[in-house]
């Protein structure tokens, strides 16, 4: 036998392999033979699903039994979930399976790199916006229906993905999918009804691996499909993907791994202990609020920098085109400046006492215009309102006693924070400057934080390209405690302290001005 | 945690459990605290199949956390099937997969008993009476028919069972199945083309546990079905279970097992070596011939003397109702009487020189009237012709030329035989006497002969109740060496010495009286 077999490399592995031609001196079965010819040179028992019995068996009479054979790694023991031609490398697909949209990257596992990428729609979307009201939609009978909208959407952006490189579905034999415990139990058919009631009791911490078929994935029958595990209702897969992506369960020192959705999802600590906690952000930080607000995407105001004296404001946009409207990463600057530039104070509110030309009059009040009319690809002026900042500075407020509270808990200071981690689309494009000019972000040394961009579907590629990941992922979620947000006195003090820009404790802000609060 | 697990006693075993609530302090999944306590209270590692998830989850809330957990023994690790209330002990069904019939034998896997039994007509005869044409059938396009048509039938057959119990099929836990190689792959839903082209390959020797659902058994769902293994196409699964229902594996010295069917399935050995080997005995042996041939089953006819004076014959059927036809045995019960009562010589032909009132001429030549008009089912007379008897010497000519050819194989003397199991229906009514008398089974001493009935579902009982003869039919599978039966003129010279009543070579048979060829 060969050397033992390598359990680091990719989840899936192709092997050259001859099977013996069957004769009458030699009447053993197919899946027997393949099984033999695997084990002798793989160095290590295999087994063969029954499911993929007569396709193994049809693909090797046709190659003639001289071809490859594709196992899985991910199973104890190793299992043969495919024989074929060598038409190229083996696929795979990493998968951020969101609430609203589903990111993919397809794979060559064999030159370790994402061939395409996709964004698509969730279009469980058209029974509900959220994750409440699409549990409330699968235990009205829906659970099937939803479980094939987001099977369908992610196989026909596989059908996509594939045919843009030639090859077909079929040749992803892999898939590892990151996603909060609501989306992952939906795509695997659970029953999500005590999730959303206390206890908050999810059906399973630690998924198996799947097969694709059984999802309803239209990729090879037998392909694994990695689901993430969760640690609770709140702390999902795409979390535990985050870690893994940003490398905090082996990191040294204290580190804080943030993610910003509907939730403020936060992470602290590194390869001693990981504690863990979620808590209601507001929506203004993930799409900003709802007249003007957007997700990243084309046409999303991203950065906004403002004339201290002509109290204008300049922008860029996601893409490069005319804007469509404000991300929630734009809004933080956004609000960043006006305080900079003095058209919000301390508080947050607008500054009436003088000029205030930049200012136009709406039914809500007054609202500072961010672009003008003429400039918008609506042709409507994008405008923010009190309201409109009230809700960012709630937004702001809630993540900072989130961070705040943490370290406490810990008996942790901030001053002690090797890295700051910001995942997702938020902090892909967060200014971490100017979420600490607002106080959002603690006023650490600016090198401190790191952007990382979606670690969500970066951890389901770090799983299909390493065995040992995918162990790692199952670890560490063993290894994580969550903190269960307690909203009592103090954290409704530290929060009201959290509402003033930067804070009422000007002394954590050493970075940051602090004006007068003349006009 | 507790000893060790026993993992000598039945294949699913039920464990008293009480699962930890769940609580805001303990917001663990259903299925991981579920696989905790098992763990806990079982002392080794359990898992779950992701299909049972909703269902295990539904359980545990449904029964406060309190009930009794299934554990499937026959998968590594052993898995959790069933969360269910103590309502009475973990049932079993035993399958026979016959061509023509299905016997099943329900199961109390507690007290280790047969609680029923039931035998039903394979459905799948409506598209051929044999395994040619449904390999046919299944290849044009009837597989999934046929697959659905015996699942079909054996739940069917469950439902009845368990109904008589005050019970109801879900209650099955474990599922074994003993069938021909054919049957056995259709019921598995296997592609069976290349089993019957040279050089006769299954798709799969040893199946893996399926679960009862892929099946489409009306049992548990996550039953594990345990199909026994074959050897190749023409040693299925049955012979597999007949030889661990008969011990044979674990036999001191050299021992024969003979089952017979449409072929003669012989192994001879013991707890040393396994040699086996088939034939076409022919279909005397298995259901008479066509006229007035029948299987075992009511009003067959499976014992005959013959009065050497009168030359009248007097029967007994199965039943004891009025006669239908003759049963294999039967047949050789009456050759055997006709040669005694020298109605029909050492050729086999019928004595016509003298007194023949006892025959009468049919179109077909002279008969031999064993049951007279007036005391049969139909009111024809039951008779047996010269063609009749020819096949039969045919038959019984290609049984010891078999058991010869294989001990001559091995280098063994029939006297060295220690004890000869005769398996089937055909081997719980024959009289080994006469078949001795007739030269179709060797002149041994008659105490060496054990009939042991229907050792295909007898063994599939056998590995229900106990999961080390699971094993043990895994294993021995593997020790078998399959003899290809080599029709040479050395086979053909053996084989026309053997149509001689009871023997050209007479000495062979010391117990058998030769008598003069006159009338």
């Amino acid at each position: 036998m060969n050397p033992a077999p390598d359990t680091t490399g990719p989840v899936v592995q192709p092997l050259d392999l001859e099977v013996e031609r069957p004769s009458l001196q030699n009447n053993t079965a197919d899946i027997d033979r393949l099984q033999r010819a695997v084990e002798h040179q793989w160095g290590a028992a295999v087994a063969t699903d029954p499911a993929d019995f007569n396709r193994l068996s049809r693909r090797m009479w046709d190659l003639d039994f001289t071809g490859q054979a594709v196992l899985d790694l991910s199973a104890t023991p190793v299992k043969i979930i495919d024989f074929r031609s060598d038409q190229g490398p083996v696929l795979a697909l990493a998968v951020d399976l969101g609430t609203t949209h589903i990111h993919l990257h397809l794979l060559d596992l064999h030159a370790g790199r994402v061939l395409d990428k996709r964004v698509v729609r969730n279009p469980q979307i058209e029974h509900g916006p959220d994750v409440l009201t699409r549990i409330h939609y699968a235990t009205s009978g829906g659970l099937e229906e939803l479980q094939g909208l987001a099977a369908g959407a992610i196989s026909r952006a596989a059908t996509d993905l594939c045919g843009d490189q030639g090859r077909i579905p079929r040749d992803v034999a892999a898939v590892a999918v990151a996603g909060n415990t609501i989306m992952s139990h939906l795509l695997a058919g659970l029953w999500p009804d005590h999730i959303r009631r206390e206890p908050y009791i999810p059906v399973v911490n630690h998924f198996p691996p799947y097969r694709a078929d059984a999802l309803g994935l239209g990729t090879l029958p037998g392909a694994p499909v990695l689901v993430f595990p969760n640690v609770g209702s709140y702390f999902g897969g795409d979390l535990i993907s985050g870690i893994l992506a940003a490398g905090l369960d082996q990191a040294e020192g204290v580190n804080f791994l943030v993610d910003v959705g509907t939730n403020a999802e936060v992470v602290l600590g590194g390869r001693d202990f990981l504690i863990a906690c979620a808590g209601a952000a507001g929506p203004a930080l993930e799409s900003g609020v709802a007249r003007m607000g957007m997700t990243a995407a084309p046409g999303a105001i991203e950065r906004v920098r403002i004339d201290p004296d002509t109290k204008k404001a300049s922008w860029r946009t996601i893409g490069d085109i005319a804007p469509v409207g404000i991300c929630g990463s734009g809004f933080v600057d956004l609000a960043a400046q006006l305080y900079l530039g003095k058209i919000i104070d301390q508080r947050g509110r607008f500054r009436l006492g003088g000029d205030t030309s930049h200012l136009v009059e709406t039914e809500d009040g007054p609202a500072y215009v961010v672009v003008a009319a003429e400039d918008t690809a609506s042709g409507e002026p994008i405008t923010v309102n009190q309201i409109e900042l009230d809700s960012l500075c709630r937004s702001k407020a809630a993540m900072y006693s989130i961070l705040e509270t943490i370290t406490l808990e810990v008996g942790v200071d901030f001053s002690e924070i090797k890295r700051f981690f910001v995942a997702g689309a938020f902090g892909q494009y967060i200014d971490p400057e100017m979420a600490i000019q607002l106080g959002m972000l603690p006023d650490l040394s600016r090198e401190v934080y790191q952007a990382l961009g979606n670690t969500s579907v970066q951890g389901a590629e770090k799983v299909l390209l390493d065995l040992a990941a995918w162990r790692r992922a199952q670890a560490l979620a063993g290894r994580i405690t969550y903190l269960e947000l307690n909203v009592n006195q103090a954290f409704m003090n530290r929060f009201s302290a959290a509402r003033f820009i930067p804070h009422t404790d000007g002394h954590r802000f050493p970075t940051v001005p602090v004006f007068d609060e003349g006009p």
